[in-house]
């Protein structure tokens, strides 16, 4: 295998908002599908690191969205690690439609954590991850380190079972449907996501009552998810007008 | 094209439940995949019935689970009509492992309908709809007319982004979601779903309040779905213990 893995996928129905538009949670979900298969053919999947007692977590994701892909369009998304450091590695992707146009851009880090203490394991544990390191960056802002929000909540929910996923946590994309659900069918009418930032802090799990506290400024717009005063997981959105 | 069409698909992560089998509306979403693939290769998906200002809605699904499939498995799923009455027709599936072995079966009843009035249109309007009539059915019980429930909601909910697809109303396989959703971790590390029944009778649409009814008969649960008290969608789901 080379340095860049590079997969194809087409929209499916189910992955269709009102607007035939994908779900920005849908888009997210193919990225981190190849980030999976990437991560299986180079040799360290979930699958693999399983054997050994480990698990991939996501920590921090960001996704500049240059054209949202429509239900039915044919997408391709090329992966690859730009830099490795002890605990994290740098995972980046660009999303092309079916004329090689860039449609897209992520930028994601992760973390090698032991399924038994639930704690990051040092990256030096899987010596081969070395020969993926590309050093390619993407013409994107890193992945911001979101603030916390003081206020109170915007909305409250308990963790349900279509929430949680083989990790037996909140799957990473739910977070982001969970604010995206905080918007109307008029706002989304008149806006579209430029870019999306999450900041995974803490795993929540079955049953966890969860707060969704909300800032506003101008077009951006920062959530912080909290368990009780613990923070779980924070998004921040960057509109456009359409 | 023959009268069978056959189609093949990979169970993602993100299908995956706690439990690494797939959610039954994950499934059920495949089966209705196969429906519009096959129903776009035979001339008669939704994109071309959208140009005469038609659509498919699904009026009532059954399936019989033998074995769910786990995340990463591929399975293919086969589908002909069984039948076309004035106003509805009959589309049977049979899903294959790897191995070829079925395991599971499904049959639906389908309405074309004006998306001006929403109201069912004389399916002699779709006259190539004929050639694909195959007679061939499925070793399963046709699927229920399922009855009403007079008790109070066991839950409340808004419909809300994630809800709705491309025809503006509540997707149909969330109201199995929602359901599902009523069943703890506990009950799901012990029980299996052999059989699910679903009538669709309204459609609802953003914001609408909807209330959640439930009533067990030994191993069978009977949902009913109302907003006020018009009845939108009822949901049957037969366990076995495991």
């Amino acid at each position: 295998m080379g340095l860049v893995g590079h997969y194809s996928f087409q929209m499916q129905p189910q992955d269709g908002d009102f607007t035939e538009h994908v779900y920005a949670s849908s888009l997210g979900d193919y990225i981190l599908q190849a980030a999976g298969k990437n991560a299986d053919d180079n040799g360290f999947g979930v699958r693999e690191l399983n054997r050994e007692n480990y698990t991939w977590v996501l920590i921090r994701m960001a996704v500049e969205i240059i054209r949202i892909p429509t239900m039915y369009e044919r997408i391709s998304i090329k992966t690859w690690i730009e830099s490795i450091r002890a605990a994290t590695t740098t995972r980046n992707f660009a999303v092309f439609d079916e004329q090689d146009r860039v449609i897209a851009y992520s930028g994601t880090n992760w973390a090698m954590i032991d399924l038994n203490t639930r704690k990051p394991v040092d990256l030096g544990k899987l010596p081969t991850l070395t020969h993926y390191i590309s050093g390619n960056t993407i013409p994107i802002e890193g992945v911001a380190k979101l603030p916390s929000i003081e206020s109170a909540p915007v909305a409250t929910r308990k963790v349900q079972y279509s929430d949680i996923d083989f990790n037996k946590h909140v799957n990473s994309m739910k977070y982001l449907q969970w604010v995206l659900n905080e918007y109307s069918i008029d706002w989304y009418n008149h806006h579209a996501i430029q870019r999306f930032d999450i900041n995974f802090l803490h795993e929540a799990m079955y049953g966890d009552p969860i707060s969704i506290h909300q800032q506003r400024n101008g077009l951006t717009d920062l959530f912080e998810m909290k368990r009780q005063d613990e923070s779980l997981c924070k998004v921040q959105i960057q509109w456009v007008n359409h």
